[in-house]
C-alpha cells in the first residue's frame, strides 16, 4: 500500500506536494520522494527512506522548482527495503524524462518480469513499478500516453499512479478501481491525490473519483484535463465496468477524515458499530475500543447498544514509529509497550471490547490477558468486519492463509484462543449492506466492493484460488458481485 | 519537565530503565540516557539527543551491564539544546564515580551559580543540574549522603532527582512535592520513576509515593531502603509538609493511565469534564474535544450535559514528533496539519468544543476558524481548568505574563478575539474541589495544590512576585493554599 | 582511469581483493567496491564513495563470503559523481547473475546510448560500464561466454574490465592494449590485476601482461585458464595487433614500484630524466623535483648532469586527500597549500625544477613564483614529456584543447608565461626511444606506444580529428607508428 | 604533541588559523579546533575530531567571526580518545570567558588533579589541559594575567600553549623550552605558531622564537606585544634559564621545511646523514632511505659517502591515513600496505638503508626482511640518532622501557635481530656537535638539547629516575647539560 499525490500550475508545487505527502503518511512510512518538473523541462527528484518531514528538508524542497510536481509515499512490504524500489522512478522513454508514482500490486508482475528479461531487459529492484517503466520503453508506439496505455493494458492487479513528463500528468485507476484516487482543483491547476484528507490540507476542492480503467490526461501548458478508458488486454472497455472497491479503505487503512467513494470513512466505521451492536449485543457495564481504528466503531455500539462508551486502553504513540529490534523486545510485549490499559476503568468491569478486524489475532488475545490482569470482569469481543480467511493479493499485507486465525478454527474455538467471554464477527451481508447505503456515485452501475479476503472470490486469476486452494475447508459465502 | 527512572537489583538493568523510560516518552522528548553500575563498580553511561528508540540501541544496551541503572528522558524547554546538559550528568565526588537524573527547575539557580564561579568553579552547561553536582563536590562533609543533604538544602524550587553511585541508589523530591515520584517493588529490587505508567509496563508493584523532602536511599549490597526528610536551608524540616502538587501534572502533562499522588488521570479529567459541564452547560448538538489531551474532559462533558460526543477532529500523529522548520510552514498553518475537521460530523452543527487548557489561545483561535470553515454553525468553548493569568517558575513551560491571553482580557474579550459563539472555564474552587475530592494518601495534612498559573500564589521566592509584577490589574484569586 | 582487481580460489577472496585495490587506490579515489561469489552462487556486493579503507570495514568484508571476487577504485573524471556509476556493476543476464568492474573510456558510448534508448532500454547512470551491460543482456546468444565477445565487439576505446559469474571469472582487455592488465598466480588461484604493485602485495606471482584484444576465462570449478583474442566489430582479429599503451601510465599515471608492460616504472622514470639532461642542460647549482612525479625524472637529470639533487620543496600530502572547498581556497592558493619550499635550500641559488609534463601551466606558473618569492636566482624548467597539444580521449583527465598550454604558445611564449629563466621539454623521439628500449614482451610485434596528446595521432575514429580541430595550427610531429 | 596557532587583526581570523592549522596538520591527526573573538567579545568555538580539512567546512569557518582566534590540532596520545579532550577549552574564569589551546605534557598531573578534586573541583576529561583551566579559576588573584601566571607556576612540564580571552591573547612556553612556539607578524597583527611552516602559508613574518619561560601578551585593542618571564614554583626567574629543546623535533617530529631554534631541520638532517656516514662508513652500491623522514639524512650519507642515492622502497601514503583495524590487518602486514620495495632497484645490490631512529625495531626488522626478499644482496642499517634508551615524558609517544630494542639488547644482538650485515647509530657526541652548530639565538645561554631518551638524564622529577627505574644496566652516557 502507498500514497501519491499530484500538483499543476501551484506557485511552488513541491512545497504543496510535500503537504499532500504528508496528509498521506498514514499510508505508507518507508520511504518518501518528489519529482517536480523546472521551469526549463527538467525532471528533479528528491527521495529517501524515512518519513516525509525526515526526507525533506526545506533545502531539499527549494532545490525542486517548478509549478508541477509528483509524490509518493511508500508502505513497508515483503520484499524488503531497497534503495531502487524508492520511488517516484525516472526514466527516458524515447528520449524524454518521466517520473512514475505508483501505488499497487500487479498480479501478473512475474509474468512480465520473465518476458522482460528474456528480452534482454536488466532490471533493477524487486518492486512492481519498475515493470510498467520497461513496458513503456519497449512499447514501438510513438506517442508517450500511447505508450503509457500499451503499458497500462498489459498489468493486472491494483494500482492507481501518476507519471509525470515534461508537459503532461497523468493519473490512472486500474479497472476494477481497488484504491481510491481523488481529482482536485486548486486555484487554476489540478491535483491528484489518493485521499480527500490530502485535498483539506492543501485547501484544494474535491471535484471527483477517478473512475475504474480511467486515464486522465493534464496538458501542462493549458490545464486542460482529459479522461478517457483505457482498453483492456482482452479488448473492450468494459461499458459498465465491475466494480471492486478495498472495503479495508474503509475499515482500517483510510484516514477516518477522508470520503472515500463519496462517503465518510468515521460516519461509515460508526455505522458498522451501530450494526454490529444490533447484530450482536452484549450484557455489559461498559464499552471500550482499540485504539486507535476500533475508535469508531466502538462509540458506534455504544451509541446503539446504549452502554457507554469509556477509554480502558492508553495508547502511547512512540511505537509504531520507532523501530524497536526482535532482539530487544518480544512480539508479545509489543502489545505492552504500545497499549496500557486504565486499571481504574476496568476492575471488576464487564466489557465489550470492539477492534476493527481479527487477522492472526495474537495480538487480540494479547490485549484481553492485559485486561484481564487489570481486574476486568467479563470480555466481550465485538468485531466490526467479518472472518478474514482468504489472502489479500491487492496490497493488504495480510499473511498466508494458515497463519489466519479464521480459516483454522471455528467460531468458538476462536473465542475460547482468544479468552473471550464472547466473540462476534460482523456478518458479510450486513457489511455489505452499510458500505452500500449511500454510495450515491456511479448509481447506475453494480455497486461492488472487493470482500474477496473474506469469502475468497477474487475477480481476475486468483477467481479459481478459493478453491483450489482451500485447507480448510471453509464454505465460501456467497459474493456480493455475484 | 523531565522523567526520570531507576531500578536496583534487576536482572539487565539498563533494559528495564529503558522500557521505563519508553513509557515516560511523554514528559521529554529532547534527549535521553542512562548510566548503570558495572559488576565491578564502573559507572557507563550512553546518552544522546533524540527519542529513547532513537538513542538507544539493543548494542548500546548490551554495553550497560549491571544490575542497577538510572535513566532520563529530557523535554526541550527555553535555553536551547546543549551537549552538555544531556542527563543523566556524571561526575567524580570525593573520588568516587556518580551519577545523577535530575527533573526540576532551580529557583535559586542564578544565586548558587555566581557562587559557584566566584569560588572558583567552572561551569560548562546551562542546565541547573550541574549546579547539584558542583554544590556536592565542594561540601566538606567526608560521607557521600551527607553531601547530597547539604547540596539539596541548598536549592529551592520544584525537583525529583535520581542519584547513583557504586553502592547506593538515592531518590529524592523538593520540599512542597511539584511533582510526582514514586517507590515501586520489582522481584528483589527497588524501582523509582516519575509516574505509574513506567511501572506498569516493566511489570512492577506499587509500593508509594515519595513524600515533600524526602530522600530515600537504597544499598545496592542489600537491597535495604531508608528513608528520611533533608533539613531544609533555613532549618528543622516541617512537621507536616506543606504541598504544593502541580495541578498540571493530572490536567495536561501526565500519562492518563498513570496513578499521580494516588488518583487515576484518566478518572480526574473526567470527573473535570463532569463539573465543567454543571457550572457551564451549553445548548448543542454534540460534544467535541481538542484531541488528545481534552478527550476524556470532553467525554466527562457528555456524560454530565447528556449532549453526544463525537469525534471531529482528526489528529495526524506525525506531527509534533518530526521537525517542521518555520521556514517551511507557518505557525498558524501548523494548526491545519496537525488537525483536520472531519466535515461530515460538524457542518450544521452547535458544537460544545472541549480544551483543557488556554495559555496563549492562538492555538484554540485558529482551530475554531477550521471548524467554521468546516461548516460548525455554533461553537461554544469550554475549558477543563481556570484562565491562566501567571507564569510557572517550576518548569511547566509557559509563556512571559504579557502573552497570556487572560492576562490582557477579559473573559468576554477573549470570547470575541478567539471568535467562539460562548467560552467558560473551571472555576478555581470547582478545580480545587474535584482535584481534593479522593486524595487519600497524607489525610491529616494540609492537601495543597500548587496553582499559582491560575491564581499567583507562589509558595517561595516568588511569593510577593505576582503583586510587584503585575501589568493587567488582575486581581488574584484567594489562593487555595491560604 | 580507474583500477580493477580480481582473485580466484583464495581462502578469503574479499579480504585479498581489499588488499589489492589498496595498492590500487592511486588510480581512483572517489569510490571503492568489491563484489564475491558465495559458496552457493550468491553474487554479494558491498560498494561506496570513498577511499578503500573508509568503504570497507571489517564488518563489510565479512559479508562477502566466497572464494573468488572483483574490485574496482573508480577516479573522479567528469560527469559527476553518481550513485549508479559505482562499480562492480551488477545485473541479470539471461536469468543469471553478474558482476562487472571496467575501468576504460568507450568512444563509440554516445552512439550505443542512443542506439540502445532506440530499442527500449533504460538507462540509469551516466557511465560507460552500463553500456555493456545492456549490450550484454541484448545480446541473442545463448551462451554467456559469447554474449561477452559481442559485447566489447561492439565498443570502441580504451578499457581493461574484469567479469565476475556464478561459476566464471573473465579478464579482457581492448584491441590497442591502451591500459596495463597482468595476470598473477597466487597459490592454486589466479589474480587479474591493473598493475603488478597489488600482486606484490597480496603476495602473487606475476605470470604475464594480458595482450591486446584477449580474454582470458577461468573456470572457478577447475581453475583452468584459457585465452583468446575477441574478433572486433571489423571481422577478424588482428594477427599482429598494432598496440597503444598508453605513455602516461609510465610517465604519471601508474606507481613507480609498478613494473608496467615488463618494465619498472620508477627506472624508465629515471631513464627519461637522464634523457632530458643530455638534450637539455642548464648552468644550475642544484636539480630539485616537483613531488612526488618529479622526483625520480629529477634524480636522473642530477645523475646524468652531474649537478646535485636537493629538496627544494616539501608536499603536504593532507592536501588532494581533503576536500577543500572553492569558496574557501582559491585554486592559487591550493599550490601553496600543498608545496612550500625549503627556503634554506633554494635561496641564491641557480635551481633546475623538474616536472613530469606541463598541460596547463597553472600550478608550475605558481610554484616558479613560491621558489623565486623564496629568493630562487634562476629557475630553469625541465619537462619530462613532450608538449601536450591534443586532448586525451582514451581515461587522462586532461582539459580541452584550447586550455592546454602548448597549444596556445610559442616554447618562448611559455618560457615567459611560467616565468622562467628556461624552459625544455623531453623531445617526442628520444621518449619513444627511451619507452621503446626494453619493451622486450611482444619483440616481434610493432611496438607503438599512444602519444596521441603530444602529437594528436589517434588510433581510431578521432584519427583525423587532430586535422579536423586543428585551431593554433600546430605541425604534429610524425607519429611514431607512422 | 600537538599543533597550536593563533592570529590577532586579520581580516578574517577564522581563516587563517584553518591555513596555520592545515600547515601544522603533521603535528596532531586526533582532532582541530579553533576559538575566535567576536567583535562583540563572544567566544565561538568550533571542534571535533578528525583532520582539519574534516573538521571545518566553509560554513564552520563563517559561524566564527571576528579579528582574532586561535587552534589546535591534537596528535593521538595513550588515554584513548575522549570528546571532553578536544581542545581549545573554554571555561569562564572569574565571570569572563576565555579559551585555551595547549601542547604539552604536565608531569605533576597527577599530583594536581588530586589537589583540586579533594578541594571540590569536577574534572571532566582525561587531559592535562583541564588542570590549567582549574588552577585558574581557583586563583584567589583577581587579574586575569596574575590568574594564568599563578597556573602556569604550578605546572611542571613540557608545553608551549596559547590563551584567548575577550581582549588579551597569550602564548607561553615552559621553563626548559622542550617545544617551539614562533611569534610572527602579519600586517598589524601577530602570530603564534608551534612551527614557522605555517607562518609560510599564511604569508607571515617570521620574528622570533618565544624563550623558555616566557609569557607574550598581545593586547588586542592596541596590538601592543609585551613579554615576561614567568616566575617559577620555586622562586626567581632563572637569569639565563637552562635549555631543553626535544632534539626529535628536528630528526623526526617537525615538519622538513619549518625552521626550529632557528634552523632549518631539512638542512639539520642533512648534516645528521653526512656526519653518520663520515662516523659510520659502509662499502656497498647504493644508500636508500626508509621513507619520508629518512630521506634528507640518507641524502646526506650518499653526500659524504659517495655512494649514489636512490628510491628502494615507495611508501603508499593512503596508509596512517587511514584507519585499518587490527582484525582486518596484522601488526606485521602493516609494514608491506606502507612500502614496497622497488625490486629493480635492490635485487643484487649491497644496500645502506638509512633510518630517522630505531625504538622498539619491529618495523626495521620487517621492512629488512621485505628488502631481502626483494633480492638484496647486503643490507646495512645506519640510523641518524644514538640508540633510544629511555622513555620520554615530554610527549614523544614511546614505549615503556623494555619495549625499547636497545634498553634490551646489545649493539650486535640488535643487528642480529633485523637481520642486518651491520649496524650502526649516530654517536651522542656527534649529534650533540651538529645540533649545536650554528645555534645562533641565545649565544650566550648554555645551548642544551633534551636528549633523555639517550642518556636518561632528565630535567625535573625524572632526574634520578634513570637510575632508580634502571633494568637493563645501560650506563647512562654524560648528558649534554652536565
Amino acid at each position: 500500500m502507498c500514497g501519491v499525490f499530484a500538483v499543476s500550475d501551484a506557485d511552488h508545487a513541491a512545497r504543496t506536494v510535500f503537504l499532500g505527502l504528508f496528509a498521506l503518511q498514514h499510508r505508507g512510512q518507508e520511504s518518501a520522494g518528489i519529482t517536480a518538473v523546472s521551469p526549463t523541462g527538467i525532471l528533479c527528484t528528491h527521495k529517501n527512506d524515512g518519513l516525509v518531514a525526515e526526507v525533506f528538508k526545506p533545502e531539499d524542497l527549494d532545490r525542486l522548482p517548478g509549478r508541477t510536481a509528483i509524490g509518493h509515499v511508500r508502505y513497508s512490504t515483503a520484499g524488503g527495503v531497497n534503495e531502487a524500489n524508492v520511488q517516484p522512478l525516472t526514466a527516458r522513454i524515447g528520449g524524454k524524462p518521466m517520473a512514475l508514482a505508483h501505488n499497487g500490486n500487479i498480479v501478473n508482475a512475474e509474468e512480465l518480469r520473465l518476458e522482460l528479461e528474456d528480452a534482454g531487459t536488466i532490471l533493477h529492484g524487486t518492486a512492481d513499478t519498475e515493470i510498467v517503466l520497461h513496458l513503456m520503453a519497449r512499447s514501438r508506439k510513438s506517442d508517450f500516453e500511447a505508450r503509457l496505455c500499451e503499458a497500462i493494458s498489459r498489468i493486472e492487479g491494483a494500482f492507481t499512479s501518476i507519471v509525470l513528463t515534461q508537459d503532461m500528468l497523468f493519473g490512472y485507476v486500474d479497472r476494477f478501481g481497488y484504491r481510491p484516487l481523488v481529482l482536485g482543483q486548486l486555484d487554476n491547476g489540478w491535483i491528484l491525490a489518493s485521499e480527500t484528507c490530502a485535498l483539506d490540507l492543501v485547501g484544494a476542492r474535491f471535484v471527483r473519483d477517478i473512475r475504474p480503467g480511467e486515464l486522465v490526461s493534464i496538458d501542462l501548458a493549458t490545464q486542460q484535463c482529459v479522461s478517457r478508458i483505457v482498453d483492456t488486454a482482452n479488448g473492450q472497455p468494459d461499458a459498465l465496468p465491475k466494480r471492486a472497491r478495498c472495503v479495508f479503505e474503509h475499515i482500517y487503512f483510510g484516514r477516518p477524515d477522508s470520503r472515500l467513494w463519496g462517503m465518510s470513512s468515521l460516519i461509515k466505521r460508526t455505522q458498522l458499530g451501530e450494526a454490529l451492536a444490533k447484530d450482536s449485543p452484549a450484557e455489559a457495564d461498559l464499552v471500550m475500543a482499540i485504539p486507535d481504528s476500533g475508535v469508531p466503531i466502538a462509540m458506534g455500539y455504544s451509541a446503539a447498544s446504549g452502554i457507554p462508551y469509556q477509554i480502558g486502553l492508553i495508547r502511547n504513540h512512540y511505537v509504531g514509529r520507532t523501530f524497536i529490534e526482535p532482539a530487544q523486545i518480544t512480539r508479545n510485549f509489543r502489545v505492552k509497550l504500545k497499549l496500557n490499559p486504565v486499571r481504574e476503568i476496568v476492575a471488576g468491569k464487564r466489557l465489550v471490547v470492539v477492534d476493527d478486524s481479527i487477522v492472526r489475532g495474537t495480538t487480540s488475545k494479547r490485549i484481553i490477558e492485559i485486561l484481564r490482569e487489570a481486574g476486568a470482569k467479563e470480555v466481550h469481543v465485538r468485531v466490526g468486519s467479518p472472518q478474514v480467511k482468504f489472502p489479500c493479493y491487492y496490497g493488504i499485507d495480510t499473511p498466508k492463509r494458515r497463519e489466519l486465525l479464521a480459516q483454522t478454527m471455528t467460531l468458538d474455538e476462536m473465542r475460547a484462543y482468544l479468552g473471550a467471554d464472547s466473540l462476534a464477527f460482523l456478518n458479510e451481508s450486513t457489511l455489505v449492506k452499510v458500505m452500500t447505503t449511500g454510495l450515491e456515485c456511479e448509481k447506475d452501475a453494480p455497486s461492488q466492493w472487493c470482500i474477496s479476503c473474506f469469502n475468497g472470490r477474487y475477480q481476475d486469476r486468483y477467481a479459481n484460488q478459493a478453491v483450489e486452494d482451500d485447507i480448510g475447508g471453509a464454505a465460501a459465502a456467497p459474493g456480493v458481485n455475484a
